[in-house]
């Protein structure tokens, strides 16, 4: 199965589409490569004008919403790069992805959280999905977003 | 208009010259350069020695004025970019600014302030400026500054 | 003195080995290499089986015991380096750290624990140990640690 099958399978898994605008939320490129290396901006969950989770994780987001907040950021940016590059199989890497958690005080499951993301680029991705990972539990996210979520990734040479 | 002067406009804007020692707050570099990658280390809105920008976004810190701090971390990215490459014509590229907001509770605007960074850069550094871009509230910075801001830069080849 | 040496002294002087199993908290890789670039993933103060420095700075963490948290997630990035490498004399710079605090209302000295990091990546490493940082306060990192740390190293070509 290509990853761009199975990108579109995890997407209707979610229950979201991810053909329309990855709108953004200010005056920044949503990826910029130099190179073959490419940096995708941090990505909220939000699907067309819909941010789907908002909140703190531990107060009134529980686990699993946030998981699901951390999938959107992870489908967001990868289809990002899918259309950046024309398919999912021009990728050669995804190096590091970092995701930041709204958190409530005393909420430490942000590995928890950012499982949900790497096991969904993994899924995508197959073995270019392996990733150094930082995660960790900001106070405040644009817009009140549960999860942000942003990542390098590296192309195969044109 | 060259790079360096539109610098030298957006200081005047700002009303801060950026002429002196760009002083950091601990034993690591300013920059460093492999290849060439330039990773430019944090940056807080200190003038000379002064802390410009102290607070909480959202609290004591209005919009305006956090946004007047995300200005001058980026100025003093330029500034040691400028010195370290002779010139601001230089730089390639800024594929990646990360903008860290000390926020109070409930503020959602980090987008809000971090573009007044990134239009900045966009001003000085014409089309080399496009950059993607994580913003985030954080709980503290250090010395209390309102803003952080660190970033990736690409030289031209030697 | 090589810097394997350097290493093992720095870790005698902490009271603390790094020989065992590096474990980490989720669904990721260690670390990945792309090229000469080396992304490694946040650590946090673990060793073996026992987080060693837990809770916020500036509350129930003490700026000393921060700071002995920055060091071993350090000690922990060299370790995984020179696993990987085969001995830390390959990593040509670590060119970018990032360090995450997690922070008590109030604390303002995320530097002075970054520090503590900075000055042993300078003790093992030397001159290639110089780096540009970012330090922030978080709200909350994983399983309750006082420190988290990430890093990009490069290693001399093979």
């Amino acid at each position: 199965m290509s990853r761009d099958q199975a990108f579109l399978d995890a997407a209707r898994a979610l229950g979201y589409s991810f053909d329309g605008e990855i709108k953004r939320g200010g005056n920044y490129a949503p990826l910029v490569r130099v190179g073959d290396t490419i940096y995708v901006s941090g990505q909220v969950p939000r699907v067309a004008d819909t941010l789907v989770v908002t909140g703190r994780a531990g107060a009134d987001v529980p686990l699993e919403q946030a998981q699901l907040a951390a999938r959107i950021c992870a489908m967001r940016a990868l289809a990002l790069l899918q259309r950046s590059l024309g398919s999912l199989d021009r990728i050669r890497a995804v190096p590091k992805v970092n995701v930041y958690v709204q958190s409530a005080d005393g909420f430490v499951q942000q590995s928890e959280v950012a499982d949900a993301a790497s096991e969904l680029l993994h899924a995508v991705l197959g073995a270019a999905g392996a990733h150094a990972r930082t995660s960790v539990g900001v106070f405040q996210l644009p817009k009140n977003a549960a999860v942000e979520l942003d990542l390098v990734a590296v192309a195969h040479p044109d």
